[in-house]
């Protein structure tokens, strides 16, 4: 850990009221006051602490005053780093607000790296480390939900889920550890049953955050969705359907993942990163329409949903097989939502040959108006555990999916190593568990997973 | 003037670290008490002023916390606007700062309109006008010297110029008024010429500050300029090696009162709007150069300042004395700087022919390394008073300007209507130009003034 002292504007780019500069670190008040004159007269240092002090923002050389402003002093620890910092404000043209860093940077300070910040308040045991990954999701949220559940984990939700776990798990391991090390004195609490009934329960909260980061995802970053269907089966009308609900976003972004383009979009709550494979959007021929099928079909494999559309009124064809023939392919937990197109035209399709019940597949006619059974669905596949939702006690990054799944693996192994008398292995494993469940909140985690974490971080943060 | 109570952003917009509202208003306290709960558990009421109060921001109906962040109070008359004043900042995402807002609109805040919060701050006597418009430009302010200039106008050093100014006409009206209301009693303290004089002097500085302008455009919004010359004198080369000086401004933008792309760039410390006539980066035919000519002469007449290239290598031609005829129709206060090319070149030019003095040319060759001489030259016709811009006593605004030339006006009336005995007609005369130059601080603006001075203010300022 370094100790110089850092600075960075801390409020977005661009011209504005107001802008906020923060400065941490050992000679924060020094540098400061350098640069700083209350216009009370008074040394900054001496005002009072979580203060507004009114002065004239300097030049580094003292000779010429930028603007006036506001200065704020915190004293370690009881700061955002856990540091000295003073935050100030002045006005929030662009060009003011980089001269005013300058005078900061030629008065002793250093630019922040993105994220450091946050990452001193980590060091400082001010921030924990999903916290300061609720923070990076936060400030990227693009959606009311999305900010809603990462604001959570910025205010420990998470983070204290992950406490009572390790809390539970070094209560369940110390009775094992105790008679291990001193077998003699016979000062296991726990009888193997209790033992493996503890850590079953563990094992059982863990696999919920782990199956919670689909709804994660579903909320903060979406869930790679595609329309498949034979030719003039209304992908089109459904694709445009469903992306006229969504007001709010509308430029397509080239698939983070895939060769095509994908259009974010909410159905209710859930946010869809629907591909446009094949151009479904645009009319083709028939033989562009033929390439388009296939490349569809690759992309669908790749999909976490898949909205399948069966044309009511044509009976089952070849292009139907091949439709339920992508679907079959489908990685495991991918879900499909079979659809019915054209219903208000005379029925000919054989309901038998598709693999789907009735209660299964829902309508969509063009110009459909009313979208929020299609929204009941996708909300009751993605937004599975309310309960969960609204205790924050979410993941929404594989960091912290992997480690929770490595714990449920040793966790098991541990369980499986107590029932078979193999208790000094069953405390290696739970040693094990602990370590990579601390590590989800950063309590042991190596430098390479921080600067991992810290890079999605803005300057200033 | 209303009393509701407004919010807005006042960071700028866009994702940063954190961002800061502003509330103002007689419910300010109360709206915050509503969707801010501290985590002291005191009422925010009850907190320290000035103090920044750690807490929950809360949605407008209280069951869900949108993010946590600082409040801090201000109350009325000591804050910005004079009224009562929230500060709030919380996370800088581009989501949950809406989310913020939203909750002050939904718990009884108003959005506030551009400017409202400066245009409040004037209104209840914290700001003078001409530091309202000191942040407008500042917030728009290009460069450093343009930031540096604004942020003296808005801590009020033109603000005190017009003030002095005020008290000096003040001062000698009242001597000339008190004899006129009262003949008898000979209250007049100045004699005649005593009062010629000091109208005089009052006049001459309101001069000062109307030149002044051109200095305030030459740093603040740029000097409409324009390259002239007959076709193959060397104008791309001369306008890509101005250009070429310019790193951080390249892009061309539509030129504001004339139909040519006008390239933004420094010359020294002045702000050049230099127009592409004629397309004299591209190479043309001679019969395309032609037309360029035409329209370049066009320009020209429009321009400020006028670099004309005259080829030294070639005889003086018929082009040249177009060339010097556009020169002449050039507007009063324009200024022309003679550049000589291909110096380099056995001398075929008649210098004689050109009425320009040796001294007053500028040599140009092409690969130039060093603009020195020509920054000199520009500085010296446009920052033509070093004193005024280190005291801030600058002008940037046709208002400010026309306030302050009608004063003139009416103080040479006055002069004449002393020295002619209509010491009557004198005082109404003193009277309108006091009124004038007190408008210029807004001190009697009429409400029409304002609206105009506060739609170039972004929200949340």
């Amino acid at each position: 850990m370094s100790d110089a002292t850092i600075a960075a504007v801390s409020s977005p780019r661009g011209k504005g009221g107001v802008a906020v500069l923060r400065v941490s670190g050992p000679e924060a008040f020094s540098v400061c006051e350098r640069i700083f004159a209350p216009r009370s007269k008074r040394k900054l240092r001496e005002c009072p602490l979580r203060y507004q002090i009114y002065g004239d923002i300097l030049s580094s050389d003292g000779k010429s005053v930028l603007d006036d402003g506001l200065a704020t002093c915190f004293a370690a620890p009881h700061s955002f780093t856990g540091e000295d910092v003073v935050e100030l404000s002045c006005h929030g043209g662009e060009v003011v607000t980089a001269m005013v860093l300058e005078s900061l940077l030629e008065s002793g300070a250093s630019l922040a790296a993105p994220g450091e910040f946050s990452r001193r308040a980590l060091m400082n045991g001010k921030l924990s480390l999903t916290a300061a990954e609720g923070i990076a999701d936060l400030l990227d949220a693009k959606t009311k939900d999305a900010a809603l559940l990462s604001s959570k984990t910025v205010r420990g939700k998470l983070s204290e889920e992950i406490g009572r776990l390790s809390e539970m798990l070094l209560a369940a391991s110390a009775s094992l550890w105790a008679y291990l090390d001193y077998p003699e004195e016979d000062l296991q609490s726990l009888s193997d049953e209790e033992l493996v009934f503890s850590l079953e329960a563990i094992r059982d909260r863990c696999a919920l955050l782990v199956k919670s980061f689909q709804m994660g995802r579903a909320i903060q970053s979406g869930i790679s969705s595609a329309i498949v269907g034979k030719p003039n089966v209304g992908k089109s009308s459904f694709f445009n359907r469903l992306l006229g609900e969504e007001r709010a976003i509308v430029t397509a972004i080239p698939g983070t993942t895939r060769d095509v383009l994908e259009y974010p979009l909410h159905v209710g709550r859930v946010l869809l990163n629907l591909s446009d494979t094949a151009g479904v959007r645009r009319d083709f021929s028939d033989a562009v329409e033929q390439i388009g099928i296939d490349r569809a079909l690759a992309a669908v494999r790749e999909s976490e949903l898949v909205f399948a559309l069966f044309d009511s009124s044509r009976p089952f064809e070849k292009e139907d097989e091949l439709v339920l023939e992508a679907l079959s392919s489908l990685e495991e937990g991918s879900v499909v939502i079979p659809v019915l197109t054209k219903k208000d035209l005379p029925q000919r399709l054989e309901l038998d040959r598709l693999p789907f019940s009735p209660e299964e597949m829902l309508s969509f006619e063009k110009d459909a108006e009313d979208l929020s059974e299609l929204a009941f669905r996708v909300e009751k596949v993605f937004i599975s555990d309310e309960f969960a939702l609204r205790e924050g006690r979410i993941i929404t990054n594989v960091r912290q999916k992997t480690n929770l799944s490595k714990c449920i693996i040793l966790l098991e192994e541990a369980i499986d190593q107590v029932l078979t008398g193999c208790k000094d292995l069953a405390s290696l494993s739970l040693e094990s568990a602990l370590a990579v469940l601390l590590e989800v909140d950063g309590k042991s985690a190596g430098e390479k997973i921080l600067d991992e974490v810290f890079s999605r971080f803005c300057i200033g943060k």
